[in-house]
């Protein structure tokens, strides 16, 4: 059964129309930048325009999924008559797409659930892309470190980190670089600048890739030479790695976000660095960077079989260095599995 | 005045409240993932977490905009208290975002308008971050082409034009690169896949970048080569450079878009090839790649000085080739100045 005839089933309603882009990439696995997936009790449409219907045709084969091609002149609205009731994601829909369904009359209920609750547990083909694109992120970061010489710019650095990835198979970046060479990486969120590499700087490049639509994110720290002034620092590795070591470890399914968080801020605070960890463990990962499940110290959301995460514990020393280790991660059989094949011993270019 | 500042007067209403990331980003010339801007008769915050505070506060100095650090607990909410009617974007506002403020017993006023209004009109700095994108996007394409080699794929070169763009200083591109080797551009927006570069070949490349937080959009169409098949390319070549020449040496300030539109189209028609020129002739760029004002068959839009569009003529032939040539424009003193300098003559690489 397609997902679309499957959230249709879920949702209960006399019919699903879904707009949003990522939304429908889900419920088709075909990516388009317009267009609509209308599923009523006899069939599942994606409504598209004459750029994607031939490629839609050939990617929905034998799926169920009908394609047909919206002429220019016609809306939606042409396909919804004789509907009194409609589903559509509230929480993904703007104010005036919705006044405008509800200004006809329609019924309006809410498919946002059904759309979170599908989407947090991933099918095995949503896990092989998601495998894919971190196989050509961790690929592309071994290249850099090969390419890595002082004097190189944070810009230049993650400009052919991404050239990388692109060229490795992705389409695009899941989120625009962020590279650190030393006191930088005490922002969590620094912009790459014309900051320089020099010998014995600590790097923090946490990047990413979507491969067909879905998104690797990772982090890795390490030294670019060591000038014997780093004992703090290789303390504090220590720690930040323990700590998510620990999580892939010891979680497992049926725990709570906040639970799984604690993994990794107690064991922070064995060391007195919790302080220091100022953001969350994790966040789920998809289609989206950020999706659901939330792995924070405010989350009741159990985790499960199936759901996709990063484990990303940080520790943040102003001025200084900052130190983040993150990957991928998924719970498959009760516990986590990493996504990422590569050592996360202390490496010393 | 600030940005904000002119908004507010221009809207008339109580207060204005600006959540949507572009629009502050227009508001306060400063990139941020979260905030919001809030203007009211006194005064204009910008209200954002600790991971811009700092930077906000040294890019706003002298504006006239307070930066307030909005605590982990605190919702916007709590700075609303007291005002009865607030302006909000419509057009940019989710229907759960309007809801909760029209639940809490605000009258909503709408500030789209008032926004499209502005934003449409470049200052000097605004054209100057765009002029700065589109420099960096030819240079980079002049390095692309120095690099082209026979079996290069589509991804490949993609990949390596974005490198290009970010290392030369852009943030990241303004959209994914379309590329195209050969028959692929009879597909305006193809992606880049691994079909490899023969002699012979017509390359069409659309891409952009962006440079704080402003994009550039170009296309350039050549010859990999001259297999002396290209007869009936080379024809079609020069009519769509005529049209878009015509575009650039004719269109004035207070024509409708649909009056430009069809310079390129009265201008195609005459070599028989307007019904192979399947899209319309531009669009508004600025903050996004894609904005008002449309240049096509049905805007009644008139052009005036300080707009930024695209210039860009295309015809497609099927399972055969595309060609489109686009620069970015702006209408300065009455008439068309475009961003590129490098020649339009078909190259023969």
């Amino acid at each position: 059964m397609n997902r679309a005839r499957k959230l249709y089933e879920t949702i209960g309603a006399e019919a699903v129309l879904t707009k949003k882009s990522f939304l429908r990439l889900y419920l088709t696995g075909f990516e388009s930048s317009a267009g609509y997936v209308l599923s009523d009790k006899d069939k599942d449409v994606f409504f598209t325009d004459s750029r994607y219907t031939e490629a839609a045709r050939a990617a929905l084969k034998g799926t169920g999924i009908e394609v047909v091609e919206m002429e220019r002149r016609t809306t939606i609205d042409d396909y919804l008559k004789g509907y009194k009731q409609l589903a559509i994601p509230f929480e993904q829909t703007m104010y005036l797409e919705y006044k405008r369904l509800a200004d006809k009359g329609f019924e309006l209920v809410d498919s946002s659930a059904a759309f979170t609750q599908a989407m947090t547990i991933k099918t095995e083909e949503e896990l092989s892309r998601i495998q894919r694109a971190c196989d050509i992120a961790e690929a592309a970061l071994k290249k850099l470190m090969g390419e890595l010489r002082e004097g190189m710019t944070e810009t230049e650095a993650s400009a052919l980190l991404e050239y990388y990835m692109i060229s490795g198979g992705a389409r695009e970046v899941s989120f625009n670089t962020i590279c650190c060479f030393g006191s930088t990486g005490s922002q969590p969120h620094h912009v790459p600048d014309q900051t320089k590499l020099k010998f014995g700087d600590s790097v923090l490049i946490d990047f990413g890739c979507k491969v067909d639509g879905y998104c690797s994110d990772e982090t890795r720290t390490f030294l670019f030479g060591d000038d014997k002034k780093h004992e703090e620092f290789k303390k504090c590795y220590q720690a930040v790695l323990d700590a998510h070591n620990l999580v892939l470890e010891t979680a497992c399914a049926g725990m709570t976000g906040q639970e799984i968080d604690s993994i990794a801020r107690n064991s922070l605070a064995k060391e007195g660095l919790d302080k220091y960890f100022t953001h969350s463990l994790g966040h789920g990962i998809g289609i989206n960077i950020h999706e659901h499940p939330v792995i924070a110290q405010r989350s009741e959301t159990k985790i499960v079989d199936g759901m996709v995460f990063s484990d990303e514990p940080g520790v943040y020393f102003d001025g200084q260095f900052g130190i983040r280790i993150e990957d991928s991660c998924t719970m498959k059989g009760g516990k986590v599995q990493t996504f990422m094949t590569s050592s996360k011993q202390l490496l010393i270019l």
